[in-house]
């Protein structure tokens, strides 16, 4: 059975219900059909919260053979559930470009899945999409304000920094040129289109406390200068209060259903590769006000998203998870270790224990957080007993907790190994356990070097020309106090995807440095990254059908 | 007051209650907050939508005065149902791009509001987001096909008449050229961005019976030809099922209130300058099946949103609607007759004579589809009885009927008149009564020139070379038997907007011919007509604004 068919037998449960399970009175919902809604922020309690365990789910290098940290995430909320715990699992939403692309949906897979997948999958409840005509509004006053004759600011057109989104994997739009046509048409410049998961508005929404935090940040984003070289902010063209009205909607998370019917909130969507990868504070503060235990995730490999998620959200929202699990599959500790793709089903020992110094790598970068790791082997039927040993006796070695965990086939029953070692961890954990790896009042240069060299193992870092001009300008614009969110690939732990397992003796190449002022951090783009995907030969789009009754076939 | 106070002010009341005075059981809503919901395509009854009389109300030529359609038709609905009339009215959604613009909201105004009216002005149901993304996606495909080795359709890129488009006024993209960059980023093309609201999968949204239908037309979509001549569809690039798939929830008819608590559909949201200007099909059939009245309304003058509601619309649905009325304005009229903006409040008997051709056309167009006309006169507090007299002795002249409508101060009690003479009407006609101007099968030519000559006045067609090129083009692919839906002015009768008035002796210059061919027309682009508008020197976001408790201000 593919996801889409399993989601679609299960009976879901009227959202209300949902909600009541966690203490909130329907009437507080607002609902978006039967099965979601919308929570409003006044059902935060920072009390509360400060009391929840945060559980972080992270990841191994994630390859072509599928790791399942969301699948895994959702399983151990399940399992957390299913031992008579309150909690609740808060996830990303997923981005619509490569629903149609490659990647298909993010909403887990088989008996660990989000519902109802198809909507989640799509256009949800909008969020996207009022990021994107924000976003997409402000891209429009500012070519409006380079054209005007009398509302004009001496904006410098070739220095606007600020690019258009759209939610489409549309390799076409990397780079164009606008404003052709004439004097009534625009003033043309090269510019260019990012997904709306790496909008600034995304960051913004994800990292904000409030809707007057929210404008507060809307109107510091940078746009570039003008001819006398006064920098231009968002603020200076009265963009703010019309952005964040577009927004009044998306800064409240969701709350949907998971397979076993446990709450599960979904809100923001940033990539861990170009953004900061994590579903937004709110969210996560939405959670933690509701339930004793709040799982969450952060985006591809620990060493982009828990990093992230650890040095910038957690300092920026006073967040402190407890433990972290790392999500591992034998399948792709054996593509780390060289195994070829078509060759993931075949037994391999050797290649599994060439792979495991991926794995071992996450654990030690956890372990700088002071943090205590658990590795969560999420199961497949062609895993063999023998490979199993070999990742408990890696463990064994290391002093670290490992549990199997079947939540694809099993759900929740699948994930009671995983709570109950998670559940006993916490029990000797403490929120004060965690440190930062850096202080964000450092200089810019340390603070990549120390992710470069301590988090992805590498030699040094290299500074494009146009890099050390970016460094010039942030030092000029009194943004170096800013945190850095590196734009790195997911695939390696260094800035070239071919280089899989644990790479080292490698220098990260900074090619350029964006400025995110309003979200507040800078954007290091290390290597070939690119911040608008493209769509593969054959699309996902291609097996996507809905037939006269409005069945959906070929998401997954 | 302005709107937004006027529409706080209301208690509104739940979405539920509304439903149930139109018979719908609460449970077949699918709710968007307490205040909103969409319609199930169930609930359509062809049976009983075909015994619901249908009252098509436009409007003179529209000027910077305001004529307030959509204020009239939401009125005249509240009227019909103080007269214990079971009726609804049927109106479009609003753009997002004229509300950040110059527009500002389309959701009626003063005392003749649909509400929540921020919420409709702004995302709404997120329909216009589903048709941008479902547009964008094909846009996306195209592009990946022509750059695509292993599945390519051998498309040349210079005929590509698939642009994008973005809800928000950004006269930059007009002209772009995308995928610039080298080889991995695409082939150099230049394409452009229209508005939204004039995108085809507007138009198909708008025109389809089903979502069977919508998905056949959406592989019907003309994109261009192969290096080797032969036309490509967006069912060679098997975009169809996913268009289709994002469209699911957008093709559903959208419940809301008016002020008075009356209900109100509204779905779809096509210019009538640039597109056919009218809300879907399955919205005005879902309001014909739930009440004995349905009032619609066609955009800007009747010259543009008439003429295609009744030529595309009825004639494509079936739809019969049995009177028309017309909206005029006193100040509206004062300006067509060659007064300043600034001299509308002065009494000018004068120049409001010299306007009434503008009427006495608008007029004598109604006729010529054998529907009889009304007009409702919008009152302002500026009007003197003396104008007020003018225009009746002109309506009694003419054996027409016209009413006093004081629906922005008064709501329903203000269109007693109205709706008294409107139900007198329509106890004399007959749904058998309509006839439209041409049928489909004419030729292209003789199409255009009837909507030219017949009801926009002028004297003859000239095709530019580009057009000529396109008629040609349009035949060799056997689309001739399409109707036609004019891109025009929506200011001038003639497709010069300075032309106030009823102008006469003019050519009506046609210089290109877009083919929709998935919606079922074609599109004339005359004069100097764009599909993407561009923001004033200050544009309405400037004031718009929300507050940290979520009150939205500047929003008109």
């Amino acid at each position: 059975m593919t996801d889409i068919e399993i989601a679609k037998a299960v009976e879901l449960k009227h959202i209300n219900t949902i909600a009541e399970k966690i203490g909130i009175n329907p009437d507080q919902l607002e609902h978006y059909g039967k099965f979601k809604a919308k929570l409003p922020l006044d059902l935060i309690n920072e009390t509360k919260a400060s009391k929840s365990k945060l559980i972080l789910v992270s990841a191994i290098s994630p390859t072509p053979a599928g790791e399942g940290k969301t699948t895994i995430s959702i399983g151990l909320n399940e399992g957390l559930n299913k031992l008579g715990k309150s909690s609740v699992v808060v996830l990303r939403e997923p981005s619509l470009g490569p629903v149609f692309g490659i990647k298909g949906g993010a909403t887990g897979g088989g008996k660990s899945q989000v519902l109802p997948m198809e909507d989640i999958n799509l256009h949800f409840t909008g969020d996207f999409s009022a990021i994107e005509k924000a976003h997409n509004l402000l891209a429009a006053i500012i070519d409006n304000n380079i054209q005007s004759k009398t509302n004009n600011l001496n904006i410098d057109a070739r220095t606007v920094k600020w690019k258009r989104v759209l939610d489409v994997n549309d390799r076409a739009l990397r780079q164009v040129i606008v404003g052709l046509g004439g004097t009534t048409m625009g003033v043309p410049r090269e510019t260019g289109f990012d997904i709306t998961a790496a909008s600034e508005l995304m960051a913004i929404l994800c990292l904000c406390n409030n809707l007057s935090d929210l404008k507060d940040r809307l109107g510091k984003i940078f746009i570039g200068f003008t001819y006398d070289k006064t920098p231009i902010y968002a603020k200076d063209l009265k963009a703010q209060g019309a952005m964040a009205t577009l927004l009044k909607d998306a800064i409240k998370p969701n709350l949907v259903q998971s397979i076993e019917g446990n709450p599960a909130i979904i809100h923001g969507g940033p990539f861990a590769n170009i953004a900061q990868g994590t579903n937004t504070v709110l969210a996560t503060k939405m959670g933690m006000s509701l339930a004793d235990y709040t799982v969450t995730e952060a985006g591809f490999g620990f060493d982009l998203g828990g990093e992230k998620f650890l040095d910038i959200k957690c300092q920026s929202a006073n967040l402190k998870p407890e433990v972290i699990v790392l999500t591992a599959t034998i399948r792709a500790l054996k593509y780390h270790g060289g195994a070829a793709l078509n060759e993931l089903e075949t037994p391999s020992p050797k290649a599994l224990k060439k792979g495991l110094p991926n794995l071992e790598k996450h654990l030690e970068n956890a372990l700088k957080f002071n943090i205590t790791p658990i590795i969560a082997i999420n199961q497949f039927t062609s895993d063999t007993a023998e490979e199993i040993e070999i990742i408990q006796e890696f463990a064994k070695a290391k002093g670290i907790k490992a549990a199997i965990a079947n939540v694809w086939a099993d759900g929740g029953n699948g994930a009671i190994e995983l709570a109950t070692e998670v559940i006993k961890t916490l029990e000797n954990t403490s929120s004060s356990d965690f440190k930062a790896l850096y202080n964000w009042d450092q200089p810019v240069l340390d603070k990549v070097e120390v992710i470069a060299k301590s988090i992805y193992g590498g030699s040094s870092v290299d500074y494009s020309a146009k890099a050390k001009a970016d460094l010039k300008r942030i030092e000029n614009l009194g943004l170096s106090h800013l945190p850095i969110c590196m734009a790195k690939t997911q695939k390696s732990l260094s800035d070239d995807e071919s280089r899989r397992g644990r790479p080292d003796n490698f220098i990260l190449n900074v090619r350029e440095i964006e400025i995110a002022a309003g979200a507040g951090f800078l954007i290091p783009i290390t290597g070939k990254m690119m911040r608008m995907p493209g769509l593969p030969a054959h699309p996902a789009s291609e097996n996507i059908d809905i037939d006269d009754q409005g069945n959906i076939s070929g998401l997954f």
